[in-house]
């Protein structure tokens, strides 16, 4: 105990390595999932912290205890509306933190839930919340085992903040993640993508479309222990929430130092979908989703992993999307539908705002 | 996975426990450790996720996975200020999730981050937030391996609230916790109490006391892991944080179901902490502390273990302050300076919001 005594000493704090005339103050960007995000991971949270499990720049850290093999994530909710089209902050919280531990391979077992409650928050609001959390958990076959609450005062806070920190077990051997991705990878995503994001923007805006879209929130690990199971050689799994498909696909091309080519014709889209971010001029590619992920497999399994997927509900309207390559490596290129590549970008600023 | 979408049927909520006519709306006291939190988690959190880890009521989780037993908790820290006497939000995450995890008799291990940041933050306080919150790791032994980062708009949070998780791992045979309390167990605490909540205080409504009072903010770890080493029994672990001392016993009592004496003379308050809280009409045994704790012990090792604990760092001012008994299940009584016993009760209101 002595050391822990000498180690707090506090007497130097090194210079923040933001400067102050760049970004001296957090902007809403800063937690939209694009580059100004990215740049607060990379200076400020990841040299800090400084450990190989962050490092790693995955969805959760992968962490041996004895003979045990586990996943630990954890993600806050801060989504308005609390309850949208298909969904709503409880279950989103379940379902978003079991997704992250279904990235890295684990099969979830435990989450914790944190609650944030603001002075005012209408008791039965609460417990609708707990009660669809509850029914998510349930579905997705997790327990939630321990928590905390706190109130902060009125106007110091909007309604509920929830988050969630989860524990699964990983019970193969193979390593998932962006390290384990090789050239010749084929690259599918389970269904068509922008439904959250486009469900919490009309919720939001009051926008009317013909049909209402609802988002396709959902559990991801009964499909990826399906996979596994399958003996389906997995390489990385990226679920494609904020900064959308597009983000995840960047933030995989520049962290394992590949490239991936994908094309725009095979990227299932809603028609309803694409006509709203028509409008709202968004492109869907970068629109967030909550039960969406890019699965990387090994190319000889691929045709055996799209059956799979394909015939599994949380897997109807899948695609091969594209494949990764030794070219260009860190950059992800979109072939369009006349045939001109383009290169793919990071989401710059914020594209929606509290999506998740 | 069919399974998975049979699940999802929606059609019925049952009606919110909590009737509306009583409190129809979340409070500051809701988060304040007292009577009404108890309310809110046995009336909506405890029933809503029914299961046998949350039933115990500890401070986290006991889970075993393989043949490792782990100790899983998680609690967000909404403080304010964010800095003040003694320490900041940025430490107060760390120890006091690191310290739920040892009132488990856990090792800590690896925690996980949540932010939650609100548009306009300064750049330079969250880097000395996170700056801390790695020192306090060094400090603790533990290290921060993942995390996530969300921004709400200016107006919808309050610069910055934190979440922690914690991993330990239990490498012994105890069974710390409420159920293993036994009439004759000896109640120790390791230090003088009172002083993080005057610290807060002080710094909030700018009191100025002949001397600074500084938090208590402190890692529990070691201490409680060299008394496990040392073959102490310890029985149950509590640390003394939203409620303070006597929240902690009440709570203790009634879920264990047995009767705790202690005596007034025999807790070591500060005169400087005395002398605030008589200003501002608290009582000391309220106040919330972040290093400090209740030990119950066998009473055959009560003489060894307060001898480990008081010459340790974080055990200066320990003292003895009662027995459990099985008279008045389910009951704190407290025998004042001239010998007078009356019952303590669990703080009704919010003594003081925020305070970690």
């Amino acid at each position: 105990m002595n050391d822990q005594l000498k180690k707090t000493d506090k007497s130097f704090i090194p210079a923040c390595p933001i400067p102050i005339s760049q970004y001296s103050k957090i902007l809403v960007a800063h937690g939209g999932g694009g580059k100004l995000m990215h740049d607060l991971l990379e200076k400020i949270i990841i040299p800090t912290f400084n450990n190989p499990e962050l490092e790693a720049r995955h969805d959760g850290a992968i962490i041996e205890l004895g003979k045990t093999r586990l996943a630990f994530t954890t993600d806050s909710y801060v989504v308005k509306p609390l309850f949208f089209p298909g969904s709503d902050i409880g279950a989103l919280a379940v379902n978003g933190t079991v997704n992250d531990l279904a990235m890295c391979g684990a099969r979830p077992l435990y989450l914790s839930a944190g609650f944030i409650l603001e002075e005012g928050l209408s008791m039965d609001t609460l417990w609708r919340i707990v009660q669809s959390m509850q029914r998510a958990a349930e579905v997705a076959g997790v327990k939630l085992i321990t928590g905390d609450t706190k109130v902060v005062d009125k106007g110091k806070g909007d309604d509920i903040f929830i988050n969630t920190a989860g524990i699964g077990i990983i019970e193969h051997g193979l390593n998932i993640g962006p390290s384990s991705i090789k050239p010749g990878d084929v690259i599918i995503i389970n269904g068509d993508i922008g439904r959250h994001g486009m469900a919490i923007m009309s919720a939001r805006e009051g926008l009317n479309f013909e049909s209402t879209i609802e988002s396709d929130c959902a559990p991801l690990n009964g499909l990826v222990l399906k996979l596994i199971e399958s003996g389906v050689e997995i390489h990385c799994l990226r679920d494609l929430t904020r900064g959308g498909l597009a983000s995840a696909l960047v933030e995989i091309a520049e962290t394992s130092n590949t490239g991936i080519e994908i094309e725009e014709n095979a990227i299932p889209v809603r028609n309803d979908v694409r006509g709203a971010c028509e409008i709202l001029g968004l492109d869907p590619i970068y629109v967030a989703n909550e039960g969406r992920m890019a699965i990387f497999v090994k190319s000889t399994d691929a045709k055996n992993a799209f059956e799979i997927i394909n015939s599994d509900p949380f897997g109807i309207n899948a695609s091969i999307i594209g494949t990764v390559t030794d070219k260009h490596a860190g950059m992800v290129t979109i072939k369009s539908s006349i045939g001109i590549s383009r290169i793919v970008d990071m989401i710059s600023g914020e594209q929606l705002p509290r999506i998740c």
